[in-house]
């Protein structure tokens, strides 16, 4: 791993002390999709730490702060010449390590006017950006591959959506596949996940694993493999919780005959909050089969109509906890499918507490 | 009277502290129109509780907490198989009572998972709700009834109007009926109502009674006698604040020469608070003469511009109060007039002292 | 100066308290332009107080609290007979001085539901308002008169914009001109104010003066002398900070051979908080060559849209400040070019100790 930036922040403070917050600084965090950054100036709010991103004349990502230290413009406002980013207000410029090499009405630099640069990895299809204690980077596990992605037998479709909801709900939702026979009975059509499956935690990752024996394929699975619904078949579902930032999900279609995989089908749901209310959710979906355009399409459709179901069910608990005065306090039961629910809380835990160790 | 649930919830906490809020728990309330509730799940905040509205096979409403204690999901957004709902997110299923019959991935019910059932009375045309402590139920006064809404000598229009203010200022609002000639002066079109009236308090009643002897009669009491407008004519009207939540009003026309009640108008106004700063107001008009389809279709497109007049007010009041950084400690005059509307206050002060004792 | 009311309210206490605004009370701030009060009742939130502005039947001004002291309804949804203004609520009736002088139901005045009313000064183009502690205001300086405004030989042009930004913003922006380079760019296309104009602290003015000698003439000063842009000419540019409501700009356009002042173009900067949050910003530009319609019109038009992009700036650096977890703690770099801005700072400072001493 590469990080292109160093960063020269002195003595690191969260932005949001940690009792108030569920969410880890110290950890890599997708910033956006690669071809979301490019030579247009691209502001987001990340763990609630404005940041600006753009493409370095070389294709490289540079990630500093969207804020300009003289007086509070968001730097997205002005104009990236070359690899340097001038203010829109009154023209301070900034290069790609956040350092202040103009200032027009002074003709010279300002060394104070030092800003953060973020340390940035790009590694398709995701950028992931480090934005915690710079002292603690090197403790801290570098940004998960999705090796699939770069496989180049899988072919992928992806989306972002934006959320009004805390990540925690969206890591819940896909640890819990059960949902699937209630939100997306209509879309995704997979009804048979309903028994808890196996669940493991090793270190910090969180897994679940099922087994299906000869059982009837939904329509999302048989016809991208050219069967018919219903053909029975063998699948293994699977997934884990993988960093606060990330969750992967597989299922593997077999020859129930031959026991040979068929077909791969992986997702992967990245999520980023905003802040404690909200989040980016960039979602990923590949397989090595079913894959022509016109497959690709339908299944990009399909992803988009299932996921926005979550969003909606995700923001409507949101929405619930907060008018509820009871907030947190309200009561919640947890049965043995929350098994790998609640052990990626517990991770989470990990993670915050690490950092204000 | 007869509550067709048993609520179980142990140990009652008001959702909000009584030193937040100006309306009691202990206490009937309207949750909606009869018509407003069939077999279509109804998810409503009513004094900050999330409640669910339905109605059974038996045609007997339901009133459970509008809260899976799962995961936190709006039962709204699930769906209703015969008396259960089955919740739209992992499929937890509850019965009327708030029992947890079935948790899919256990194939079994899950007692821990119980909820709150509220208390409903259906008394044309609304159904009642008690939210407040299941031990107090019984020392709380019935549901009042609505006589004239069951006389089949009446008929009734009603509306529902969300009004983004306290539910009190609608309270005092319909007690101070001077607010006619300017408030509502091109609509109704009743301007003696200058001189304040006799007021009694009795209990926690408080009332107000005001005769008119061959006094002009306006067009809105006229026209459905079969009158002109002008013609002089005996009025007695009179109102009460029956309890927090429920206040009726009255205008009985009298034949100047033989003395008798020639036609009887009757106005209900039940508020319902959200929270503190907003509230569901239920109305309902009704009177034993003018009742073809067309004057009735008449009286509730005029009592709608009316109530629409009120609600600009009240929520114009409400806006400012919320602006105003003097908050409640901006002055407030009173005179003879208010005597009704602050023994309401007292009522409602009594009310929730008596629920905190 | 002559201020039209006398205010009686006694023991006065400023709505907010010092340390949460960044604004004095005990100031003239402007409440409105001249042609925006007329007899059509304007309520108006000015400094968190809200005020109605009407114009009685000799042509003054009359301000009064724009709320009635009976149950808290803003007098602008009532009416205007005369110089007496009625609640649209229940009638009570204030003359200018605020003295309630009926009450419908008494059928007498009510002199306990006396409000304030707030002196006002008119100097066109503006309506000035005192809304601080009556007992100081013989100790505030006057409204401050904009001279050329009132001189014949000038045009003006004007414009209001309701702006969702502390109003120090404004005053901040237009005190360091080198965003005309960045922010203005297209628009009014002065592209050489750069360096640092010569600063200058006179009592509770701070000011910049800058004179260009020989220097090419921009369009948006060019033709309206009838020159071609890019003319060598002279030009002394100064503004001042006048008081926490105003500020004034000047540009003198000099034959540079005969020293003559060819033409006088006049800026001045009103801000009005509404609250910690938003203003009421009135701009005048003005004067005395290029007056024909035809250039007026295109002065106001370029006016507005480069106006405009200062409100989109100072809107983004408030809203960038607001979801800041650090807010003020957020770092601020200043640089010589910023003299002026941090005078004005200090001289707010000063007004508000005075009115807390």
């Amino acid at each position: 791993m590469a990080t292109n930036i160093q960063s020269v922040a002195p003595r690191w403070q969260p932005p949001r002390a940690a009792g108030e917050r569920n969410y880890p600084y110290n950890c890599w965090w997708v910033a956006a999709f690669s071809d979301e950054v490019g030579r247009a100036l691209l502001g987001r709010w990340l763990l609630e730490t404005p940041v600006l991103l753009f493409r370095k004349e070389n294709g490289e990502i540079a990630a500093i702060e969207n804020r300009c230290p003289h007086r509070g413009a968001p730097l997205s406002l002005g104009c990236l010449n070359g690899d340097t980013v001038q203010c829109g207000y009154h023209g301070f410029t900034f290069d790609e390590a956040g350092k202040c090499i103009n200032v027009p009405s002074m003709r010279a630099p300002l060394p104070a006017a030092q800003i953060r640069a973020f340390p940035v990895v790009e590694q398709h299809p995701f950028i992931w950006i480090y934005l915690g204690d710079p002292s603690a980077i090197d403790s801290v596990p570098a940004p998960p591959k999705l090796d699939w992605a770069e496989d180049g037998r899988f072919a992928i479709v992806s989306g972002r959506l934006d959320v009004e909801a805390n990540y925690m709900l969206l890591k819940e939702n896909v640890l819990d596949l059960t949902h699937f026979g209630y939100v997306h009975a209509s879309t995704f059509q997979i009804t048979d996940w309903v028994d808890p499956p196996a669940f493991s935690t090793k270190g910090e990752t969180t897994s679940y694993h099922q087994t299906f024996t000869r059982t009837p394929l939904p329509p999302v699975f048989a016809e991208p493999l050219g069967l018919a619904p219903g053909t029975l078949y063998d699948r293994d579902n699977y997934g884990s919780f993988v960093s606060p930032a990330l969750q992967v999900a597989a299922v593997d279609l077999k020859d129930p005959d031959s026991g040979e995989v068929a077909g791969r089908f992986r997702v992967s749901h990245a999520t980023t909050p905003i802040d404690e209310r909200s989040m980016y959710y960039f979602w990923v979906a590949g397989r090595d089969h079913g894959t022509s355009e016109a497959e690709l399409a339908a299944l990009k459709a399909l992803t988009e109509r299932g996921f926005a179901e979550d969003e909606t069910m995700i923001e409507a608990i949101e929405a619930l906890r907060r008018k509820d005065p009871r907030g947190a306090a309200a009561p919640e039961v947890s049965v043995k499918m929350d098994t790998a629910g609640i052990q990626a809380r517990r991770i989470v835990q990990r993670w915050m507490t690490r950092e204000t160790a």
